[in-house]
């Protein structure tokens, strides 16, 4: 068997999220509906350095998965792609060692959120950023960035729902960026919990809008309680941008 | 009665193109529903610059419509925006005199045609712009434009289907630009046939890939027939960028 790591980008507009769910179209899904005909119809299963949620897109996101056939790396591009929906895009395929896993190997990601802070709603970014036509003081928000950076338990800013029992991570980057009227998060870290950078960004417009202080999310942190944070900011603002792997 | 003129954008990606069809999706119907709703039920009629076909997106439509009630301009954008779904978005509301009509006394449009080169495919631009990942010559496209600029008998760029008698229109610019891997055409005239910029664009196209000549576009124009042009360009690349009213 050889085993090929992709890199993917996708549109999350038209997918009920990243992972296999009954009667719903996914990415995994379509993954491994164009595999199978790569394939004759033999099963392939596709592994995902994460999931990603309805709504949520890719940029670059990492799968890998392991075949008999030994293409070259752009013959796969070219056959997935040829049968992937448009909204699925093969950017990359490398030939990789039987060890490599796109989960367990990864050493880091970086997800950006966008804010759409125009007056006036766009018909064009509806589905690719949360609008947010409210004044927001970005001094507040970067003054509020320090407390999150570092190793902390992140409990309150990861989903009740999760099952995850170890919930610290540690988180390397946090930038803001202003660029065309669009407010871009960026975050960079070992690993994100469920809903994480959506609670997150949640939290830091509270902060820039002056609903919480910047030390307040010190606070928040301490406190191991999803309830004191702020709300979960909408998928479609979300994009994971990058997986970082330490060894190729 | 009050008139009012609107300026207005959508995203053309789910609609059936502008104008009222049975049993579809158009941004008329959406139009009219929100204004009956205003309007207690009472049916709203309501005029626009022109059609846009199916997937072709709008920065800059007009509209007008009559009403009885006397609403401030701003009223009746939030009033309209709150009602509308978010693929359609009032920019602005003007109140007009009973004179102004949206299609009649437009002196001219600006249409902006979005041509996506790069190599691979991109999910975010698969609605917004026509994926033309071939090698084109601009010098040989930006050579043929002059034969295309002033009045003339549009008939071999229209399609066959159209209604209008008179197929002499008026091509005040076209430009060429390329930002950020988007090639971006720019057209300005007094008005333009049925699905006339696509077969602009599919005809330059064509001379860019050099499949044709750019003096070859002269005697596309002489031959007054549909069937010497080149293909019809698809229609989620096109956007009606502007629409021009000399007296306002």
């Amino acid at each position: 068997m050889h085993r090929y790591k992709c890199i993917i980008s996708y549109d999350g507009t038209q997918f009920a999220g990243y992972q296999v769910q009954p009667e719903k179209r996914t990415v995994q899904l379509e993954l491994e509906k164009a595999l199978r005909k790569i394939h004759k119809g033999d099963e392939v299963r596709v592994s995902a350095s994460g999931r990603t949620d309805a709504g949520v897109h890719a940029m670059g996101q990492v799968i890998h998965f392991d075949s008999s056939y030994s293409f070259p790396a752009e013959n796969w591009e070219k056959a997935m792609n040829a049968l992937l929906p448009d909204d699925i895009a093969i950017l990359r395929v490398e030939k990789v060692s039987q060890e490599f896993h796109a989960r367990f190997h990864a050493s880091g990601k970086e997800y950006r959120y966008m804010i759409s802070l125009s007056k006036k709603r766009d018909p064009f970014r509806r589905n690719y950023a949360y609008h947010f036509p409210f004044a927001l003081d970005s001094k507040a928000i970067k003054d509020a960035i320090p407390f999150l950076l570092g190793t902390h338990d992140f409990t309150s800013f990861c989903s009740a729902k999760t099952e995850v029992e170890d919930k610290v991570r540690t988180i390397r980057e946090i930038e803001l960026v202003e660029d065309n009227g669009l407010l871009v998060f960026r975050f960079v870290g070992s690993g994100f919990l469920y809903n994480m950078v959506r609670i997150l960004v949640g939290t830091l417009l509270e902060v820039g809008t002056g609903k919480k202080k910047p030390s307040d999310v010190a606070e928040i942190l301490e406190k191991k309680d999803r309830s004191f944070a702020g709300k979960t900011a909408p998928g479609q603002g979300l994009y994971l941008w990058e997986v970082f792997y330490e060894n190729k």
